[in-house]
């Protein structure tokens, strides 16, 4: 049988209002065959750089198709609403940042237009809901089989907004990273390869001294979650391949006073 | 292909218990090919004016086929656990007022039964868990092809409890209005359209007075949450057409002290 | 209509971060026909009582096909990732007790296996995610039909570890019980079946002394929420046909300052 057609959707509209509903009936109502995967909708309100990072750990993990993703500070503005095609799928949503981590993690963009066509828009009595009157119309639409070019005026798939991937210092022997992220568990990922820790001849093993705010302490590396002690923080590669603090049977982040970097 | 059967389903549920993947698993084992919308389960507990507002904005976005709403503080009680047809289908759930704003934006009911029969319930253990155990049934049977009225008694579909739509009040020439709902942006949307600001001769436009308690303060109106400056709330008609106070990144329900009426 | 392939998936995960998303899609790109009940991913972290009761509470109203629970607090340790076969389907988590009790509702597990298999594992970057990398596959391979014995070598189905089912105690012609879960309308479910109470010669009904904590008070029997007066706290049996605690629009638990046992 056919993979059925798919739209996989991250927005910071939360549950506790009937967006996210409404733009699956919306995609529902212009292909009711669509599967609809719904990776997050909890990114903090605007936080494109969270959103951002979200999509780009999720990305190698979702099926072929659409993603759909609407963290959009500046909508009613003059920031592009944009779909891209990636091989595999397509990428909808606004031009600020947001997408382009997925994307060239999907391979890159190889063409993409900006969402100009009222065929493929609902009217809005007002202000813009460009979730329900925009992107998921053109996200079902890409999903039934309409080509690109058909929702809007192509663009230079090279003039997508870049994401801010924050970048990690070197100083004095020491790598200065930032905190990418922080979950329900209370680790704390930060931008660090443990490839770089080693290239500088730093060890993963062991025990580090980890500069946090004003203060330093040794933390231990450990290889899973369940082989710290109890009540004590450690260091870990985590399962995407960065370094995390991690605690244990609590949250690193409050016991550390650690807070993830603002975009 | 055909559509799918599917059920669009608002509540108070929550996502914390597991009510509503209880609801879900019952539907799917009466009609497994239903596709079903979570429109929203984060109602504030008994909220049946939160409720009945949040299903009558999503109800023209929805899929033809069933409505299911569950917001029931006389659950156990002798109000009516109705099904009700509509044009392009059904809603299911207690007659408090839940369903009738929605119901009416659906054209109205052609016919109307009282949820009575036993061969399409399940067998409760004690005190009644309807959504369970009559409404979530008898939403995949209107799904899966049964007539409505196999569900069982017929009612004046005229005799449904009505919402409560709270109307305007106009005095000495201003409009006194009603939050309706403040949403996870902080955007407080009001009962006010703007038409009847116009035939007042009120502008929508420039620079409104607006009275919240007991201060009165200047706002001004904007077309889209871009244009206003950072930190300002402003006035503008909201994507469903109807008057709305905006804050720029912030609550403006928090910053003016304004809280949703209560039922 | 065949039925399609079904998993029903429970867990700690939260909805803030992408973790659920990102199971739908390791999931959905194993078997493309897949469908998914998500029964609540709001178990409190790392709480594995709590969610073996939640998934205890729904197994009878799943469908059949896959279950997959995870809550893991050994994630990384020597607990055994499992999946064992039950009368019309499967389970798959870690074998610390959350599975057990639904299990034994579903009839018992008639084969079981550790879930060894490189073959039907992803590959991880560095520690572990098992949801993602491990139950997740395995789930979604048993749902299109593999075999169990794929899986990973056998073990004795008897060997499972046992969940921690709560029993009374009755001294001086009272039953002492526990509190099970509180949910979210403040309902507190207890460990007592009203059998119990009959077959000590009290009464299930009129007016019994309820010590909570240090103090004892006199509550009223009710057959439904609907019959309590307001702000009157009542006893009834539930939906699950066990003794519950109920308020009337509030919390019991608040109320009463009742909390749930810990594991």
């Amino acid at each position: 049988m056919d993979a059925p057609p798919t739209v996989s959707f991250l927005s910071d509209y939360g549950r506790a209002d009937e967006f996210v509903g409404v733009c699956h009936g919306v995609m529902l109502r212009i292909e009711p065959r669509l599967r609809i995967i719904d990776i997050t909708h909890d990114i903090p309100p605007h936080d494109v750089r969270a959103g951002a990072l979200a999509l780009a750990r999720a990305v190698q993990y979702l099926p072929e198709g659409v993603v759909l993703g609407v963290v959009d500070p500046g909508v009613g503005t003059d920031r592009r609403p944009i779909a891209v095609g990636v091989e595999g799928g397509f990428f909808v949503g606004p031009d600020n940042g947001l997408l382009a981590p997925a994307v060239a993690m999907a391979g890159g963009a190889t063409a993409g237009v900006v969402l100009t066509s009222e065929h493929h828009r609902l009217p809005a009595p007002g202000a813009t809901f460009d979730g329900r009157d925009v992107f998921a119309p053109a996200a079902a639409a890409l999903a039934s089989g309409v080509d690109l070019g058909e929702l809007g005026d192509a663009i230079d798939p090279l003039s997508l907004q870049p994401g801010l991937l924050p970048l990690t210092r070197v100083e004095a022997g020491a790598v200065h990273g930032e905190v990418l992220w922080i979950d329900r568990f209370g680790n704390v990922q930060l931008n660090i390869d443990p490839e770089e820790l080693r290239s500088l001849g730093l060890e993963v093993g062991g025990v580090a001294e980890v500069r946090i705010g004003e203060s330093t302490r040794p933390l231990r590396w450990v290889e899973a979650y369940g082989a710290a002690r109890s009540g004590e923080a450690v260091l870990l590669v985590d399962s995407y391949g960065l370094v995390s603090v991690a605690p244990n049977q609590g949250s690193a982040a409050d016991e550390l006073g650690i807070r993830p970097a603002q975009a």
